[in-house]
């Protein structure tokens, strides 16, 4: 089988030569680090003033971790190493709680960003000649303009239908022959029961890929995605802080998702003990930017847990791979690919001066999709006066959530001990989706 | 005042220099319209075989018009003038009714469609030292990706907030000193309400300029939202078929908007005479597509009616101006910046079974924003069982509403004979907005 593959002198680098364009590069990383007031100071304090002090990609491990907290306190301009009117577009996190981060991106960003995702796309086989209908939100969302940019780079017929109405989707793929989708796995799942719903009772006969990614999902949860459509699907793995998608994909033969070593540094760590793990051995991902000018990370703690894949992939390419990410050692959740912490939900719950001391959390399954619930307690005074009182009270409440978090909850309010206190550290948090 | 302008060379062209280019693009583009079924079925019937046949600008006259109807006949490959591989993007309108229309484009379209932008950006005094949020959709809507990458060419530093979320938009505003901002002009009046909610109970000081478009709107609401954010609005005109925004912007001078002459061939016609109007007369505005390979449009009708602006305009441009729209020429509504057709609507409506024949279409300002209801009688066996009956049955028909026009309306269900019968035609339609 011919490999297909966008950039050939990169992506078979042999490993030496790759990682002296990493050392390369991450002296340049480290010079566009040492101009943010984060890293100034960050760096002074383990005595690295300038990027010739990067002797060998050993000394990386000279570097204290970076965590999203830093990222938050250095928000919104802590972290920002060009000048303003170099950045020509930003990322940020939903915010309305306070706890935002941002991504600032020069134009030799945003095409260095674009690259890496037509290899990606490149790698699974799919090419100019595909009809690509990209199925993840547009704007702030990293994923809609992500992919949008990596498929035009391609030269694909990009269809951007962005998240949402099923049933113009399934239209478009039936009148355009859409032939390569991306989505998170559950939308799939759903937009096939759709499709199951209609007359005609077949998948389009034209998809051959779909790309999946935003949220972890099981080898068998591929698989039934695969056997529904009669598609290969390719795991896609990014995240914001590292642009979004674009960080790793899985190539033609899914043995692990390739991550771009020219353009991220890769470490796997213990999240307790912060020792770094052995290959095959499961722990937290950890990346430092080796391109990236407005905003340079350093040994960016993802909390993504996985592990290095051994030997080597038949398709040749020597970046090294991750296996699917298993879980997160922090305690987000991440409802229909949205990334949601509990202290956002309970920060905008707060503000609701009705509101009591405990609630819940709880996040399950319906059909193909993720469903949000909050239950709450109220002042008891609520419960004797006008029905209608409530239900403004609970729109209100679950309007305040969807603007911090993005995903709207179903709002149960209940009356003050009627919800289960805990001993100790309350278990704020019910996710009841099955485990993988 | 020194005119801020982005290609000086095309937007000063003398008239004489202009028009050849618009005869030399003409050619090129019925070169183009005679590889697509559609046009070369329509001009062999008025004798037009080669771009040769064009000897000036006046033979565009010999040239049948294209309308709405003949796009929806075209779908989804009519009108296609490349080789499907050449196409990089697609949009298309809402079509869940069955009547959708699309505009295929060439990596070449899309640069030209950039660059349109681009000059229209500029052309208000923003530059690459603004930071733009730009507050329109995202996605197959022709207003988010089309400013968007103008103002990425620009070199600006975009915000991809997309629609919606007003505390996020203020939110970011705030952050990041937002000082350009795209919208529908309702979308600011919603928006200017809530800064006014909030306790700081002022508008961002860094904001300067607004760009308004997609939605008719009077000189007075331009004015208030001036006056509100202390800025300066511009008006933007485009329409999807003609890529999206881009066509025509005004410039510093607000003396009616530039057309680029050199991407649209413009006529003003009286809608049913079809006899051209003079300058200063309120017409049709008849737009045919010079620089588009991939849907080349000749002599297409657009609905909108405006007219042309006397005299010159002091920035010194060569290329006419429009008046703002005043409206349009035929019954599409236009609903928060989305075009509704009532048929689409009334499609949509007819499909619920349980659905009688009378039913009414309303529009009305609620604050600053429109809102759409539909009235429809329904079995009056529904109403003698379970009220849950009816709720669910108003929820699947405003998402089946939602989903053919992309607009949510809120329904009311009436017993037979109880909604006002219309002698003779049926006015289906209630537009209650104020006029302008």
């Amino acid at each position: 089988m011919k490999v297909p593959v966008w950039n050939p002198a990169v992506e078979f680098l042999e490993r030496e030569a790759l990682e002296r364009l990493q050392l390369a590069n991450l002296r340049k990383t480290v010079a566009w680090a040492l101009k943010t007031p984060f890293y100034r100071r960050r760096l002074a304090e383990v005595g690295l003033h300038r990027p010739e002090d990067i002797a060998s990609l050993r000394d990386l491990r000279d570097i204290p971790y970076t965590t999203k907290e830093d990222l938050r306190e250095s928000y919104p301009r802590g972290l920002l190493a060009v000048d303003l009117e170099q950045v020509v577009r930003l990322h940020t996190s939903s915010g309305t709680t306070g706890m935002p981060t941002v991504i600032h991106h020069t134009q030799a960003d945003l095409d260095a960003w674009t690259e890496l995702v037509a290899r990606c796309i490149v790698a699974t086989g799919a090419s100019r000649r595909d009809v690509f209908q990209n199925m993840t939100n547009y704007g702030l969302f990293t994923g809609g303009l992500g992919l949008h940019y990596g498929a035009e780079r391609v030269g694909m017929l990009v269809i951007p239908a962005s998240s949402g109405n099923t049933s113009r989707q399934v239209q478009l793929m039936r009148h355009f022959q859409t032939s390569v989708v991306h989505a998170t796995p559950s939308y799939l799942l759903h937009l096939h029961s759709a499709l199951m719903d209609e007359d005609t009772d077949t998948s389009p006969p034209s998809l051959r890929k779909a790309f999946i990614g935003a949220e972890p999902h099981s080898e068998e949860t591929r698989r039934k995605i695969e056997t529904l459509f009669e598609i290969e699907a390719y795991n896609s793995y990014g995240l914001s802080e590292m642009n979004g998608p674009g960080v790793a994909f899985e190539c033609l033969y899914k043995t692990g998702l390739h991550l771009w070593e020219d353009a991220y540094l890769l470490e796997v760590i213990d999240p307790d003990s912060l020792r770094p793990c052995a290959e095959e051995e499961t722990g937290e991902i950890v990346l430092t930017t080796l391109q990236r000018q407005a905003t340079p990370l350093l040994r960016y703690r993802t909390r993504d847990l996985s592990h290095l894949v051994g030997g080597h992939c038949p398709c040749g390419r020597s970046h090294r791979r991750l296996a699917r990410i298993k879980g997160r050692s922090d305690d987000m959740l991440i409802v229909n690919g949205v990334n949601v912490f509990p202290s956002q939900i309970e920060e905008a719950l707060m503000k609701a001066p009705e509101v009591g001391t405990n609630y819940l959390i709880q996040v399950e399954k319906r059909g193909a999709l993720d469903r949000l619930a909050v239950k709450t307690e109220v002042h008891a005074a609520l419960f004797a006066g006008d029905a209608r009182v409530l239900s403004d009270l609970r729109e209100r409440i679950a309007e305040r959530i969807r603007a911090a978090v993005l995903v709207k909850p179903s709002i149960e309010l209940h009356e003050p001990g009627s919800l289960p206190v805990s001993e100790g550290k309350a278990r704020r948090v019910l996710d009841l989706r099955p485990a993988f």
